[in-house]
C-alpha cells in the first residue's frame, strides 16, 4: 500500500529521545530515514536496559521503520560521504547541543549550499538561540523548568514529574509538524529552511489554561491534584477494586450519577445543589462518595456509569492498557520479529490515515545494517571508495 | 512575509480543546482557518473563565489567527451553504463524537463526493471505530485510560494526572501530522483521505519506555516520584529557596557534583562510588544531599552547577516561566491586541521556522465575526441569498 510520506527521504543524526521519536512518527507514515550512527557503540538508546538478548528494548520501541549506517563524525572522509549524500536527501534531522553540527562541517549554512531545497530540523533542550542554548538538557530538567511540574501533583509542596519523558516526546511531535510544513512550502517554492524546536518552548505551549488564567488573574497556580479548578465531582476516587476517575459536568449528570449511586437525597441536598456549591463543599462530598463507592468494584460502577452516560473510566495500568479491547481494536499494540531479539511488542502509530495507513513494517535496524545498500546503492560508491572508507576510519 | 501553509484553507467544525489546538498551530503556521461555530453561543469555551470584560481568555488563546461564522448545523440551508463550500476547501477538522458528523449530512463519505482530494480529519476521545467510540471523554478520563496516571505521582497510592490537559493536547498535535501527512499524499496523487486520531491511541503512543519495560521484564511499571529508575541522583531535592532538580547521569558529573557542593568525601564512599550503589542506597544518599543543598538558595546552587556542566534546574512556577530570559528569547511569550478584551498574552508558536516563522498576527475572532466575508467574499453569496440564510435560521 502507499505511503502519506514515501517521496520523502530523511538523513537523521539524531540519538536518544526526541530526535528519534519525530523520525519514527515520518518513518511510520513511509519516510526512508536513514539512521546515521557512531562505529561500534551506535545511538546511546542501544545501552538502555531492559534488554531482550543484546538488544535495548527501548531503542528498538522507538526506531523502527528506521536504516542505520556508521559513520565517524569526526573523520574527513565521513563528513565528505555525508555532504556527497545531501543533494538527494530532503530534511536532515539532528538533536546534538547546538553548534556540534557547525563545528562537524554540517551546519545548516553549509548544507544548504549543496541542496537549497534542504529541510533542516533541530531539536535540542532549549533553542539554537538564547542564553540557555548551551546548557546540557535532561527530560526532568526541562520539565522543572518549562512549567508543568508546578502544576502537577498533589500540592505546592510536592511537584512531580510526568510518568513518561513528555519534555522530549513533544519537542519531538512539534519537530516533526514543523518538518511537514517546511515541506509543503518547499513544494510550492522550493525552498529549504530550518526547523528550530526546543523541548522549553514545547513546554510552554502546552500549559493551557495556566498561562492564560495567570495573566488574567494574577494567581500563580499550583497543583491540585486530579480536581478540576471549577467542576465538581471531578476527581479520582476509591472502590472496592482500585481507583475510579470521574467527571459529573453538569447538574443533569449529578442527578444522574446520585440515582445510580443510590444516593438520590444528595440532590437536594444544599450543599451540593449546583456545580459550584459542590465544588466549595467538595470535602465534605467526597468522603460521602467513597462510602459508598467502596462497595462495589470499579469494573461494575464504569458499566452501570458509562451505561448511564456518565463520563468514568479507570486508572489503568501499563498492563491494563496493553490488553485494553480498545486499544487493541485500533492496533495501538503491534508486534514485530527482530531479526535478533526475535518477537516484540510496541506501541503503534496513532495517526490513522484511511487511504495511507502508516504501518510498523521493519524492526530497528542492527548497527550499521544498511551500510552497503545506502553507500553503495543509494549513493553509488564501487567496492574500491567502499573499502577505502572502512580502511581509513570514516566507518 | 510568506507562511509555510499558506495554501491551505481549513474548514474547522472543532470546539473546546483538542481540535482547536490543532488548528491553532496550522493557523499559526499560515493556513487559513475558518471556525464554524453555533449562532449565540458559539464554541464551548468562550463560556470558560477567567473572563476579560465578556471574552473568555481560554477561548482567545486557542483560537489566535481564526476566522469565525455561525452557522446552524440543524438547518438544511445552513448544510446547503458548507456543502457548496466544500470543494474549495483543503482540510475540515472536527472533533465531535464520532457518527454526529455523518448524522449532520458532513460525513467524510458525503463530502469527498465533493471533493475527492478533501482531508477530512476528526480527533475524538476513542476513535472513530471500535468498542469505546461512542463513549464520552474528559482530559482525566482519558489520561486514566491511556496509562500515563499510573507512572505519575509519588507511588502506586497517589496516581497523579498531568497538570494540562495533554490526553487532549496530544491529540490535537498528532492531528496535525495526520492533516500534514496527508496533504504531502494529495500533493502527490490528488488523493484525498481521512485522518482519525483518538485521545486513547495517542496516550498509548507517548507511554515511552514503560511499555517495552512491561513487556520485556513482565513488571506493571508504578510511578516512582521524579526519580529516575536507573539514575542516581536523579530526583528533585530542597534548597534554602525552593526546589532544585538534579540529574548527574555518570561518574565523572558525579565527582564534579560533590567537589562543587563541598562534600569530596561521598566520591569514596563505598556506599556511592558508582551509579548502581547511589541508586542503591538513594534513601541515605538524599539525605546527606539535602543537608548541604539547604544551606544556599536554589538560584546559587544552579548558577554553580550550571557552571560545572551539570544539569539542573528550578521548578519553574507559571510566573516564573513567563518571565524567564530563554522563554522571552524565544518569543514564547507573545501579546496580542484583542478588539474587545484589549492586549492579551498568551504562548507563542514553538515551531521557528527560518524562512516561513509562525506568528500569532491576529486574535481570536469575536463570534461570526467574518460572516459577511466568508459567506458573501469568499463563497459569493449575493445580499439576497445572505439575508434569506439569515431569515431562514442558517445563522
Amino acid at each position: 500500500m502507499k505511503k502519506a510520506l514515501e517521496n520523502i527521504r530523511i538523513l537523521d543524526f539524531t540519538r536518544v529521545l526526541a530526535g528519534p521519536f519525530c523520525t519514527m512518527m515520518l518513518a511510520d507514515l513511509g519516510a526512508e530515514v536513514i539512521k546515521v550512527e557512531r562505529p561500534q557503540e551506535g545511538d546511546d538508546a542501544r545501552s538502555f536496559g531492559p534488554f531482550v538478548g543484546k538488544e535495548s528494548a527501548y531503542f528498538m520501541s522507538i526506531n523502527r521503520n528506521k536504516k542505520s549506517i556508521c559513520l565517524n563524525l569526526k573523520n574527513r572522509d565521513a563528513i565528505a560521504v555525508i555532504k556527497r549524500m545531501i543533494p538527494k536527501i530532503d530534511v536532515v534531522v539532528e538533536n546534538f547541543r547546538p553548534g556540534v553540527m557547525d563545528k562537524l562541517g554540517l551546519g545548516y549554512q553549509e548544507l544548504r549550499k549543496l541542496n537549497p531545497g534542504l529541510i533542516y530540523a533541530t531539536s535540542s533542550g532549549f533553542g539554537s538561540t538564547g542564553p540557555y542554548s548551551q546548557l546540557p538538557a535532561y527530560d526532568l530538567i526541562l520539565q522543572g523548568m518549562g512549567g508543568i511540574m508546578s502544576i502537577t501533583g498533589e500540592d505546592a509542596d510536592h511537584p512531580i514529574k510526568v510518568g513518561s519523558s513528555i519534555a522530549d516526546i513533544f519537542a519531538g511531535v512539534f519537530c516533526a509538524i514543523g518538518i511537514l510544513a517546511a515541506l509543503n512550502h518547499r513544494e510550492k517554492t522550493g525552498e529549504g529552511q530550518m526547523v528550530d524546536v526546543s523541548m522549553l518552548d514545547c513546554q510552554v505551549a502546552i500549559l493551557e489554561n495556566a498561562i492564560s488564567r495567570y495573566f488574567v488573574s494574577g494567581e500563580n497556580p499550583v497543583p491540585i491534584g486530579n480536581r478540576h479548578p471549577s467542576i465538581a465531582p471531578f476527581a479520582t476516587l476509591h472502590t472496592a477494586s482500585g481507583f475510579l476517575n470521574i467527571a459529573v459536568g453538569n447538574d443533569s449528570l449529578w442527578e444522574k450519577f446520585c440515582q445510580l449511586i443510590g444516593k438520590p437525597e444528595l440532590v437536594k441536598d444544599p450543599r451540593f445543589v449546583d456545580n459550584d456549591s459542590r465544588n466549595r463543599n467538595w470535602d465534605s462530598l467526597k468522603p460521602i462518595l467513597e462510602d459508598v463507592l467502596r462497595k462495589e468494584t470499579k469494573e461494575n460502577w464504569i458499566e452501570r456509569l458509562q451505561a448511564a452516560g456518565v463520563p468514568c473510566g479507570p486508572i489503568n495500568t501499563i498492563a491494563d492498557v496493553v490488553k485494553d479491547p480498545q486499544v487493541l481494536h485500533r492496533e495501538m499494540i503491534v508486534e514485530i520479529e527482530h531479526p535478533v531479539a526475535g518477537k516484540l511488542k510496541m506501541p503503534g502509530c496513532p495517526i490513522k490515515l484511511s487511504e495511507t495507513p502508516a504501518s510498523v513494517e521493519k524492526p530497528s535496524p542492527t548497527l550499521g545494517q544498511h551500510q552497503e545498500e545506502i553507500l553503495c546503492g543509494f549513493l553509488g560508491l564501487d567496492r574500491e571508495e567502499f573499502e577505502r572508507l572502512q580502511n581509513s576510519g570514516a566507518f
